[in-house]
């Protein structure tokens, strides 16, 4: 066979020319700082879309576009792409309850009852132990935990919050942290109205931050008498934060509640004009379905805590109650000394067992709603649904990527039942806060993850004198 | 300076001399094949003994010693040794009902109502998929999540028993395996019959092999007439292998038991003359205090299976008025299709959480029992505490070592409470079964894990066009 030269010769101009052309029809591509291909992107969008494969285009702190990879791939150049081919890009998880430094006592005392755990192990201990030092190595561990668990933003309540919003900040993570005002003397407060003036200080000082909401953190009805409870939803309203409770956890609060207050909690605290559209309270187990439309109607978010609520014995919320009247329900792990981990997907698989149980309904909490919970629910809750909670252009880039090839993740009929039922914190591969990236390939970037661990292995001998004494 | 010669040379021989001296008063150390040296052992034994640090001789399939590292290291000389200084050595766990091949079908159809996923789902789909083909595929693959997640022992109710029980082998784990028995058409047999001889055959070819123990499993009261359990019960009998049956799993059962036999389903068994030594009773959560006590007396061991009874809604089995009774009882996952892994250290976590919640009393179940449950207690369940469950000499070598050193693993006050509430199976670095290492440092050695997901991953596009169809 003999080449005839310059047919060939004209072919390859042809294909050359065919290139150029092409290239100068394509509209210049847009530089942007971070592009992640994902094989499966779970938006958590109002219409739920899943695009199998899917890419997110971000610029700075925010998501500018999700589509499929060639589009995404053909609009943008971007100075960092994460390669996500075989794993699910999903919202970063928002953790709506939790004691971020209370790390450093998780296994220290389980399997006892609440009021023995609280006055012979936790109380005790925590006065102590919490010092701005506990708090700032506790939280620089939890948030180790946390980005290393697919957790984006969470939801704290402890002492000393200044000193977690400082570790929070320094970890990348997104924290809406409330300053714990309490009656009794506090490891950062001998009395209330030193809570209230440091929660103010807290307030002003992060006010406006990218990455922290500050907050006031009034720990429970039954701790905080009247006028605390006015002047702390007070405080919340003038600087226009959140205001953090646990409410209704047990029995014992409830009857407490109708012993002092002839009331419900939830109804108490109505009648003191406490509830507003930023409270958020924690657990909400022992409501009735009037108090479950005050909450409604006042546009208080809740956080439901399963796997707490169980390991505690304090019972069971009322979820599908909460759903059907539309009420805002996000999920949270609580602290890790009754947990006794961060991990929200643990969270979300205990959210769908424990309702299914509780109703003795399988149909109850679908997988695809336990994950609504752990992301567009959480973000209600916390009334920062315009901001995060789902892979959507124009929202803020919390986004995490998560590994879908163990043996125990195969064969993926299902992305949404594989993210509730049989995934980990540990798959989690990237966790992205605000457009930087905090972990990529399970490297942390922001922490040093050998430091933190020894550093909270060598204040964990304090601790544990602490108890011997 | 000047050195003395002869007076160094002198030293230095007085010095050869003591340590050939010691060496002399040292008995000779024996060789043996294996010795793993931890960080802590939990032994498991009677006395709950936990050694800080420990270490194992292994020589053949059995343990010899159990000591201090020193100690252990003084009297051996090991062909193999695993470090495991920092980490925990326990025993194998001991998973006491599931159905492997079932792995397949994981996250195939969730949240839907027990007849529903039967009927219209798993039922189907098994009549159209299952082959000996799938039972191979579906078992080297929850055989390699299991080695990954430290199970040693399993216990399986399906078809084609006898492929199960050859990847079991191949795999090294050990199985108490049980052929399926039931009235209407199966995968493997036309009638109860065909399946009785089919089982036979198969309790012949692996009754004394060093790993399987085959068995007879009648699927259950509500599938079986009289002549098909009794002549199940026989065959077990007959041959002294054990005979598995899903037990009171719904209250449909027990009405179903109530109104064709007017008695509780243990009670009509126990009319029948089923109930023996060697039976193993899974899920008994539908139970009166009477039947709890038939069960006691007949020696019945029970399966408990926490997570599939949530998932299912099925209800919560009386844990603790089997564990006052001395019912032995051992933790199950159930097959991953409703569960949906194989990871026994969520089993544990889940029944000390659903035992909480269930009795309205966190010291129930506290983390020792449910750990006790997965290991001592699915041993006398299955009527093999004399060869597993424990880590002491003359027992068999089933032993995994597990890494807490992770942040959700930080710090470390109780070595039982952390392999409970924050480990999961990912943490399991080495799985050794009858003194064999099948896993070390998470690669497994008796598998291609690789392979067995690719064949896995090819097989679930039949089982996707099976539910289409």
């Amino acid at each position: 066979m003999r080449y005839n030269f310059a047919a060939v010769h004209k072919a390859i101009l042809a294909v050359v020319l065919a290139i150029a052309a092409a290239a100068a029809a394509q509209p210049a591509r847009r530089a942007v700082s971070l592009v992640v291909i994902g094989g499966t992107v779970v938006t958590e969008n109002a219409a739920h879309r899943v695009l199998t494969p899917g890419a997110l285009a971000i610029n700075g702190t925010d998501i500018i576009d999700v589509d499929r990879p060639d589009v995404i791939a053909g609009r943008y150049t971007a100075a960092e792409t994460i390669d996500a081919r075989d794993q699910i890009v999903l919202p970063g998880l928002i953790n709506t309850h939790t004691h971020a430094p209370m790390v450093m006592f998780r296994g220290l005392a389980d399997d006892l009852r609440l009021m023995d755990w609280l006055q012979k192990y936790i109380f005790p201990v925590e006065a102590k132990t919490v010092s701005a030092e506990l708090v700032r190595i506790g939280t620089r561990l939890a948030a180790l935990e946390m980005i290393q668990s697919g957790t984006t933003t969470y939801t704290d309540m402890y002492y000393f919050e200044e000193e977690i919003a400082r570790a929070t900040r320094e970890a990348g993570l997104r924290g809406v942290l409330g300053e714990t005002i309490i009656q009794l003397p506090a490891p950062d407060a001998k009395t209330p109205a030193e809570g209230l003036a440091r929660a103010e200080r807290f307030i002003k000082a992060f006010k406006g931050d990218s990455l922290i909401v500050p907050a006031v953190a009034p720990h429970a009805l039954y701790t905080n008498d009247k006028t605390t409870l006015v002047a702390s939803a007070e405080l919340g309203r003038r600087y226009g934060v959140p205001v953090i409770i646990h409410l209704a956890e047990t029995e014992d609060e409830v009857r407490m509640a109708r012993d002092r207050y002839h009331a419900t909690p939830v109804g108490y605290l109505e009648s003191i004009g406490f509830w507003g559209p930023r409270t958020l309270a924690a657990h909400g187990i022992w409501v009735t379905d009037e108090d479950i439309q005050v909450l409604k109607r006042r546009g208080v978010g809740v956080a439901h805590n399963p796997e707490s609520n169980m390991k505690l014995a304090s019972g069971t919320a009322p979820v599908r109650k909460y759903l059907a009247a539309g009420v805002a329900l996000g999920l949270g792990t609580d602290g890790a000394a009754s947990n006794n981990d961060l991990d929200m997907f643990e969270a979300m698989r205990q959210a769908a067992f424990l309702a299914k149980l509780a109703t003795r309904d399988p149909t109850a909490i679908p997988a695809q709603t336990a994950l609504d919970m752990a992301t567009t629910g959480g973000a209600k809750a916390l009334g920062m649904d315009r901001l995060i909670g789902s892979l959507e252009a124009g929202k803020r880039a919390d986004v995490i990527t998560v590994s879908m090839s163990a043996a125990r993740q195969t064969p993926l009929y299902d992305a949404v039942s594989h993210l509730v039922y049989v995934t980990r914190g540990d798959d989690v591969r990237t966790t992205i806060v605000n457009g930087k990236v905090l972990m990529k390939d399970r490297q942390v970037r922001t922490l040093d993850a050998r430091a933190v661990i020894a550093d909270a292995n060598r204040l964990s001998q304090k601790v544990r004198e602490a108890v011997k004494r």
